[in-house]
């Protein structure tokens, strides 16, 4: 079955007669159209049993018709109102609307009375738990596409570490690494690219500024790649010269919580159990108050989609799922050092997709 | 009368009891707190007479009180549920609501829905037109930050230029800017820079690539610079080595209309005049069909905004609006020409904040 007809199985079980997407990803994971035309109205609609279409500005056609989206595409110009495409479009297909599903926490309020105009009688659903769900399990074409994304992760590392030197500051080497991916080709990163040195890293709230790196500090670095629309997530902290033997201790804590976590999960597991398995190892160590956030997140067309690696989520593993498995441990003005790997779930455990050394780097 | 009063004034002629605003540059314009916590909630809500209040995650309610914003602020934690605190806060100031100001091209149906609970017996208006006129007029703090990102552009164009080389590609020379501002300590780009060489300039869907630049080529630079919450927007076209006549007709036509603009305008004019100022020129010469879109668009918080400079805008100029001059010529195969300048209205006419020449600069 494909993803349409996925959605199209979810409406007959739930009553809805349309759905109707406009966010770039869910378009985007549906269609393979990706685009974001801002103001512009971008949707996608689907049918219990009826042909969906695909709505974009009349100068996006031709994209959208080489993404390989077969079914129907309205386009639309400036001077046209596309709602009364939209209505047209969906009252050839089906005659009584009685609910329809939406994105409730991406539609906003002017599109919400558009479409509460033009289809009275109708209740609005939501379509995103159903859309998470399904974009929670990749497919062999998915996964190809995010270890691409990883091994161009794992370079910008390199480079990162590579450029690490006295007196350089945290921009310099966040600009030195953005650079060379850059020169690959590499179009846009997954979020802000993180580089924090020495308490910077131990902040909860370190944004990357004009500190300079000296001996002595743990840098970390936490960036993603964003390949054909997919996106990849690492974070590395490594040492510039020699650290104390705090800073040892909180680093091989967080390894050992990492390590511990990527042998324990499998599929039938729950998110929780394996989201303890590094969170008991780092509280025993006596660092639990240290380590304020869940150990990881889904991620693919967003950098954070299902599932959610909680210690209270009891989703159970399943093969195909992308996530990340990041511990950290952030002392105020000691250290901080979290350690994250993008994995999918096999048939018997995980496959780790980003590959960077964790053992620590010390850099001299 | 302070940005907070303004709304109240308007609140009072147009019967609204309160204006709940959520977005990133709302709440910033009103609280000079910059902030996007995502999915959680950050708000500002604004009374006819009674103390505003701020709304944002409980960890982030030391930086929102450290920028200035000296009414209250309520903190609220992960498990706590905001909208408890926005009708608390909200009753406590006022006691019947029939009307509410909100955001409506961007407040999301999941918080809309959340609002109506609230408050079941309120209608919605929008907020947006307001703020936008409010946000129209740059007072002298705005203008001296948007001076500064404005110097930022003009360098990274020098940059740019200076990194032009047979064999370079466009992201070669995007990734050397970047790599340059940031080492200026600039964290963020309005959008998306565009470096673009031959006939990939004279497309209107150009990104750059791994096309290299070669002899004969103009190479087009679109760029902005994000100075404390404020934008800039710059283009330039260059010649690497000699271009044809076509080329520099096109660049001579692009050139006129853009000073014809800039000498034409002035306080008191309508926003199409200026537009037709520019557009008449490149008309008159013939490539009135290149010219597919508006003169410019103000800029400042986003780096759209409010005026725009359309041949059918009957706004008036007034002192302290912000907007771009860009005209341009496209044609396919042939060049693409755009000269982009920031400006700001004055008491008898334009001040030019972009300041890196608008003469061919011709890269040997």
């Amino acid at each position: 079955m494909d993803r349409v007809q996925k959605i199209s199985q979810w409406m007959k079980e739930a009553d809805v007669q349309v759905s109707f997407l406009t966010s770039t990803e869910n378009v985007f994971y549906l269609s393979n159209f990706y685009s974001d035309p801002h103001e512009r109205l971008l949707g996608v609609a689907v049918f219990q049993e009826e042909e969906p279409f695909l709505i974009c500005p009349a100068m996006e056609k031709e994209d959208a018709r080489k993404s390989g989206w077969p079914y129907e595409i309205i386009g639309y110009s400036d001077i046209e109102n596309p709602w009364e495409f939209v209505q047209n479009a969906v009252s050839k297909r089906v005659g009584k609307i009685s609910r329809i599903a939406v994105e409730k926490e991406h539609l906003n309020v002017e599109r919400y009375e558009e479409l509460s105009h033009l289809f009275p009688s109708a209740s609005f659903v939501s379509a995103e738990e159903k859309l998470r769900q399904l974009r929670m399990i990749k497919d062999e074409k998915e996964l190809s596409i995010i270890r691409e994304a990883c091994a161009l992760a794992d370079y910008a590392i390199e480079v990162g570490c590579s450029e690490i030197k006295e007196g350089k500051t945290e921009l310099d080497v966040l600009a030195a690494i953005e650079y060379a991916l850059k020169k690959k080709g590499v179009a846009a990163m997954s979020f802000s690219t993180m580089v924090l040195t020495g308490a910077n890293g131990a902040s909860p709230h370190g944004n990357p500024g004009l500190t300079k790196i000296q001996k002595g500090d743990l840098v970390l670095f936490d960036l993603g790649v964003v390949v054909d629309g997919y996106c990849s997530d690492i974070t590395r902290t490594v040492a510039y010269g020699d650290i104390n033997d705090k800073q040892k201790e909180i680093y091989d804590t967080v390894l050992r919580a990492q390590l511990a976590a990527v042998s324990a999960a499998k599929p039938g597991m729950p998110c929780s159990e394996v989201d303890l398995s590094a969170r008991n190892i780092i509280t025993e160590a006596g660092f639990g108050e240290y380590f304020p956030h869940r150990l990881g997140h889904g991620l693919g067309i967003s950098v954070h989609e299902y599932p959610s690696l909680t210690e209270t989520n009891g989703l159970l593993l399943e093969k195909g799922m992308v996530f990340t498995i990041e511990p950290g441990i952030y002392v105020p003005e000691v250290a901080g050092v979290r350690i994250e790997d993008d994995v999918v779930v096999t048939d018997s455990g995980l496959e780790v997709l980003t590959k960077f050394p964790k053992e620590l780097q010390i850099i001299k």
